[in-house]
């Protein structure tokens, strides 16, 4: 194959709405797979990249990194992937390969800062588009596996929402005889307390208010509180081990660090815009943590996406059709969704 | 013993200068024992306290949890001290003794709040008076032993800045391999030094200027840096696994955070009043961790005092007399001493 123009819908400047367009793939090389997207889940950070709020960004920009498909064609070299088979990508496409953190696994890290799947360059120099597309050419290193058993609809948001709760669920040993919060019940938070229940920790919500609590309690909480009550952060005071803050806007981190016992930590996974603020002696008693985690490795993507397969869940979604992308970024604006939108990609073909 | 009034130095009311005075000690119960202070090491906390600064004291209050003599006097059940015996006491006197932190040897977090070596209310009821007076009586499981080979005099320190840098340093894995920095070169700094040093990590010294470079050195840094020059921020970007904050000053926490790699963790034992501000994105990469540590154990206390004797050093000092107590507050606040100023307690006597 050699470079083709593909059907995508981007944001062609800033702000502005996302339109369908075709953006070009490159030929697939010989260690490359080459994807036909069926599945793209729409993360909030498509959102703020869209609208240039994080950084400058390159446009026009095709968002999208939680993507599942079926690969169509494989470069000559490939050894870990063969026609036919599920296929997913995440947030990166591409790494250094050979810093420090790339040989460890932890690619995310990269010292050189990797590839973004969108809104990045290549190492051929030519910008990255993503996932909101019908196809994507990427390296076979970068490309995961999707378990037999994980529908690829519900299996996309695993690419980043999945990865983004089960890193540092991981990480920070989440599991039987822990206490562990979610903070937010969104698309990322609805994942962690799947994943949190899955690994055995007693999991609680805290959410706004209690309008979720019957899905957070299906979806494996033994605990839902509101924070919107007051109460909730006398009565739980210094009781997790561990709260993961999904929330991408500024929360009372002192609140939240008086929920954590001894050697506990709050980590957050969403960036809010502004500095967050913190008293010295909220980190002094209980020698508590304040800590950010990033997505995860290749090879910890791979394990989250074998552990769903294994729990026999992906993400909760509203699948839409790509013609109502601009209205469900409004609608992930307003929180309201449950808990992930997922575009149909088919429909980017049937509008061709 | 009967309560009894001994001689101290006190601070009469918030902010008033430290005078000559007499405070009752209580009677040497079944499981106490009667120290005869020999020296009271001056924490920048005992300032604080002074000063009304940190929440409502009492007064009169007569500061000093640095304290080391020998054991004059031991109650009927006594079985860990005899008369003669070396000890030391820290900045708590007794704790709940039953809450999960207690019985896990973290009395420090002690759930129900412990008592405090002065400024604090003891289980009688009555306000605890600290070391900056003749003597005091102890609960034998609150009071240190200060090894053979450690001078009473260089010990004092030990029992606050030394088991405020010695316990985070031991916590995070402070030791080969590892690359630890010391943000501030004062009286808890250059315990920092020593100690990090002492357990073998790479130890660098982050002062405002070089002044103390020589002495760093000396004390056992691998490098120096001033943080006044902004090139330093620069050259040493993701460079260390563990930062240990000193400063009670408020600093630019997201330029410390920069300093870490993967996975580092800056942790702070000084406590700025006014809150810390940080960039989540500063957190986010490289999994890094903002965490907090107050003083250690009872267990952990010991065990640092054994360390440091296996080690032969205490802190470096300045002895001064009681009557240049409120001298020595004025220095403090200036940062001029290098580095803990320790009341030489027999001058108290001779002043009777």
């Amino acid at each position: 194959m050699s470079i083709t123009d593909v059907v995508a819908y981007a944001a062609p400047k800033p702000k502005a709405p996302l339109e369908r367009t075709t953006v070009p793939r490159r030929p697939v090389g010989e260690h490359d797979v080459l994807i036909e997207i069926k599945y793209a889940g729409i993360c909030h950070s498509d959102i703020h990249q869209a609208r240039d709020e994080w950084f400058e960004g390159t446009f026009p920009m095709v968002p999208g990194h939680e993507i599942a498909g079926v690969i169509t064609e494989v470069g000559s070299g490939v050894t870990k992937f063969a026609v036919g088979d599920r296929a997913g990508v995440g947030c990166f496409v591409d790494s250094c390969r050979e810093c420090a953190h790339c040989l460890a696994g932890e690619e995310q890290y990269c010292l050189k800062g990797g590839v973004s799947t969108y809104n990045g360059t290549g190492k051929d120099g030519q910008p990255t588009y993503g996932g909101y597309s019908t196809h994507i050419v990427v390296d076979e290193n970068y490309t995961l596996r999707i378990p037999e058993g994980l529908s690829l609809d519900v299996a996309a948001p695993l690419l980043c929402a999945g990865i983004t709760l089960y890193s540092p669920l991981k990480h920070w040993n989440a599991g039987p005889g822990k206490r562990v919060a979610i903070v937010g019940m969104g698309g990322l938070g609805h994942m962690g307390v799947k994943i949190a229940h899955a690994l055995g920790a007693e999991t609680t919500v805290l959410s706004q208010t209690l309008n979720k609590k019957e899905d957070g309690l299906r979806l494996g909480a033994d605990h839902f509180h509101a924070t919107s009550d007051p109460a909730t952060f006398t009565e739980l005071a210094g009781t997790f081990d561990l709260i993961v803050n999904t929330v991408s806007a500024n929360l009372d981190v002192d609140a939240y660090l008086g929920l954590l016992g001894l050697d506990g930590t709050m980590v957050n996974v969403g960036a809010p815009e502004a500095p967050g603020t913190f008293g010295y002696f909220s980190l002094l008693r209980l020698r508590r943590s304040l800590a950010g985690s990033s997505i995860g490795g290749i090879r910890q993507t791979q394990e989250m996406l074998d552990f769903c397969a294994e729990h026999g869940f992906g993400a909760e979604i509203e699948v839409i059709a790509a013609d109502g992308i601009n209205e469900a970024y409004e609608r992930v604006m307003a929180s309201d969704v449950r808990y992930r939108f997922v575009i149909d990609i088919s429909t980017l073909h049937e509008n061709a």
